[in-house]
C-alpha cells in the first residue's frame, strides 16, 4: 500500500516537524561548524556570511544529509561536516544565483549583492564554495566527494543551460524537467545520498537514497513554480509573480503556452519575452494558467514525483529517521493548497 | 653553492624551454583533457571554455605540477588530471576576477563577460571550479584534494582581501604580501606540492615543492608589479599602467608613497583613491616611483624570493626535470630588464 493514500487517514504527517526533531541535536553542531566555516581575518567574509546564516531558511539540504545517515545508525561526525557541505555549496549557489538574476530581495530581505555589490558576492561564493571542498575533504570519503563534486558541476551546468534558455517560450517540457534535475533536484540527491555512504550502508541504500531526494527535489521545485503564481488554489501568497517578472520560464508556462490558442501564445511572447509583466499581466497569465489546467498539471507531476520519492524511501529499513523522511514529501508537496 | 650567483655564468637557462621540452608529452594529454573536461552539451561552456583555452596564455601551473611529479620519478596519470584540475581552478578565477574588475580585456583579447556577459562568466566559472573538483577525485588521492581545496578558498579568500583593500594607500607591505600570498603563489604552491603527492615522494620532498611554488608564485606576482609600470629600465611594453587605472596598490605605490614626501603623498591619493589616472598621470607616477626607488625594491624583492624558490628545489633530487623548474624561476624574475 503506498502512503500516497495514507497520508489523509493521518498515517503521515504533512511537516517537518519530525526531521526538526530528530535532527534537532546534530543541526546544533551544524550550525556551530557552518559558523566557523564562514569565519575569516577578512571581515568582509564572516559579514556575508552572517547575514546568509541568519536569513532564516530551513536548511532542509542539511537535514536530509543528517536523516538519511541516522536512518542507517551512523554513529560519528562525518555527517555534520557534509550536511554543513551541503548548506555552503547551496549558500555559494544562492549568493552567485542573485548576481546572475539581478535579483534585490531573498525571503523578503535585501540580497548580500544589493549590500555589498556583485563583486563581493562572487569572491564570498568562491570562498564559500572552497571552504565546502575544505571540509568534505576532512571527512575523507571519496565516495562522498566523489557524489558531492558531480552535484557542483551539474548545479552549475544546470544554471548556465537556464541561462541560455532564459526568455525562450520554445523551451520544452523535457528541457524544464532536464534544468531543474540539474539545479535543484542533484544536490537534493546528493544531501540524501552522502547519508548512506557516510554510514557505510551499501550501494542499494545509496541508490535508494539518491533516487528519493532526486524526486523530492523535483517535487520541491515544481511546488515553488506553482506557488510562484499563487499556487493552484488562486491564494496569493509573499512573492507571487517573482518568476513572471523576471520572464522565467518555468513548467506552468511551458504547459499554458502550449496549450493556448494564437492569442494566447501571443500574450506569452508579450510577457515572457518582451516584457510585458505588469500586474495586470500577471493577472492575465493567472487566467490562462487556470484555463489550461497548467497550475493542476505541474502540481500533478509534482505529486507524482512525491510518489517516487516515497516509493524509494520505503525501501529502506523502517526506523524514526524514514517517517521523518517521508513526512518532508507530504510536508514538500502540501505546501500547495 | 646557489645558483643565484651562477645565473650570469650560463648555467642554468633563463627559459620555460626546459620545462616547455620536458613536459611537452604530458602536456598534450593535459590539453586533451583540458577539452573534455570543458565539454557539455549546454553550448555555452565549451564556447567560453573554447574562448578561454586559445587565448595563449602559458600554462605555466599545470606545467609546474607535471614538472614536480617527473622530478620524483612518477609514471602514470594522476598528475595529468592534477595538471588539467590546477588549470581549470585558474581558469575559473580569471573568469570571476574578470568580473570582479569589470576588465574589458585579458592578453589583448575581449573578455569573456565583454562577449557573453557577467552573469555567464559567474556560472561558466562555476562550472570549471566544478569540473576540477570532479576530476581531482578520479585521481583518489585524499591529500592532493586537500592541498588544492585549501589553495581555492585561500585564493577566494585573498581576493575578498583585495577588494576590501581596494584602493586604500593605508594597505601595507606586509597586508600586500599576505594578498599576493594567497591570490597568486597560494595555487602555484598547491600545483607545485602535488607533484610529490601523487608520486608518493615524502613529507620532505612535499615541503620542498611547496616552498618552491610559493616564493616562485610571489616572484611571478612581484615581477608583474614592476612589469605594469614599464620595468625598472623605464622600457615601455603591453598593458602599462592597466593596475594604475584600477587604482591597484601594489607593492611599487606602496613603497613609493611611503617614502615620499607630502606632496607625492597627495598625488598618490589623487591617482588611486580619487581616479585621477590619466596618461600625465602615469608619467609622474613612473618618475615618482623611479625617484624612491620602489621598482628597483620590488625587484630586489622578487629575486630574492627567487633565490628561496632555487633553495627549495635544490633540496630534492638533480634531475633534468629539476633543472627546468630551476630555469622557470630565472624566466620569472629575468622578465625584468
Amino acid at each position: 500500500m503506498s502512503l500516497a493514500s495514507s497520508a489523509g487517514e493521518g498515517r503521515t504527517v504533512a511537516s517537518i516537524d519530525p526531521i526538526l526533531s530528530l535532527t534537532r541535536p546534530d543541526m546544533e553542531r551544524v550550525n556551530d561548524l557552518i559558523l566557523r566555516m564562514a569565519g575569516s581575518n577578512v571581515e568582509l567574509i564572516p559579514e556575508i556570511a552572517e547575514h546568509l546564516i541568519s536569513s532564516g531558511g530551513k536548511r532542509l539540504r542539511p537535514m536530509l544529509t543528517l536523516a538519511s545517515a541516522l536512518a542507517f545508525g551512523y554513529r560519528g561526525d562525518g555527517h555534520v561536516k557534509l550536511a554543513a557541505s551541503v548548506e555552503f555549496l547551496h549558500t555559494a549557489t544562492l549568493l552567485h544565483d542573485d548576481v546572475v538574476d539581478e535579483s534585490d530581495l531573498r525571503r523578503g530581505r535585501r540580497t548580500a549583492r544589493m549590500i555589498w555589490g556583485n563583486q563581493a558576492s562572487v569572491l564570498v561564493g568562491d570562498y564559500l564554495l572552497g571552504q565546502a571542498f575544505r571540509t568534505m575533504v576532512e571527512v575523507g570519503s571519496m565516495q562522498a566527494l566523489a557524489i558531492l563534486s558531480n552535484a557542483s558541476a551539474v548545479i552549475a551546468e544546470g544554471e548556465v543551460w537556464q541561462l541560455s534558455a532564459a526568455k525562450r517560450l520554445t523551451t520544452t517540457d523535457a528541457d524544464y524537467t532536464a534544468v531543474i534535475k540539474a539545479k535543484t533536484a542533484a544536490l537534493f540527491a546528493a544531501a540524501a545520498e552522502v547519508g548512506p555512504v557516510v554510514a557505510g550502508a551499501g550501494p542499494e541504500a545509496e541508490r535508494a537514497m539518491h533516487e528519493y531526494g532526486l524526486h523530492l527535489g523535483l517535487a520541491f521545485q515544481l511546488v515553488d513554480d506553482v506557488l510562484d503564481y499563487g499556487g493552484s488554489s488562486g491564494s496569493l501568497g509573499k512573492n507571487v509573480g517573482d518568476d513572471f517578472r523576471e520572464g522565467k520560464v518555468t513548467l506552468p508556462v511551458i504547459l499554458a503556452h502550449a496549450a493556448g490558442d494564437e492569442a494566447e501564445r501571443a500574450f506569452w511572447r508579450g510577457a515572457i519575452e518582451e516584457g510585458r509583466n505588469d500586474d495586470e499581466a500577471l493577472g492575465t497569465a493567472r487566467e490562462l494558467l487556470a484555463r489550461r489546467g497548467a497550475l493542476a498539471a505541474t502540481k500533478e507531476r509534482a505529486r507524482d514525483h512525491g510518489r517516487r520519492a516515497r516509493e524509494a524511501v520505503m525501501s529502506i529499513p523502517a526506523s524514526p529517521a524514514r517517517e521523518a523522511l517521508l513526512a518532508v514529501v507530504e510536508f514538500s508537496v502540501d505546501r500547495i493548497t
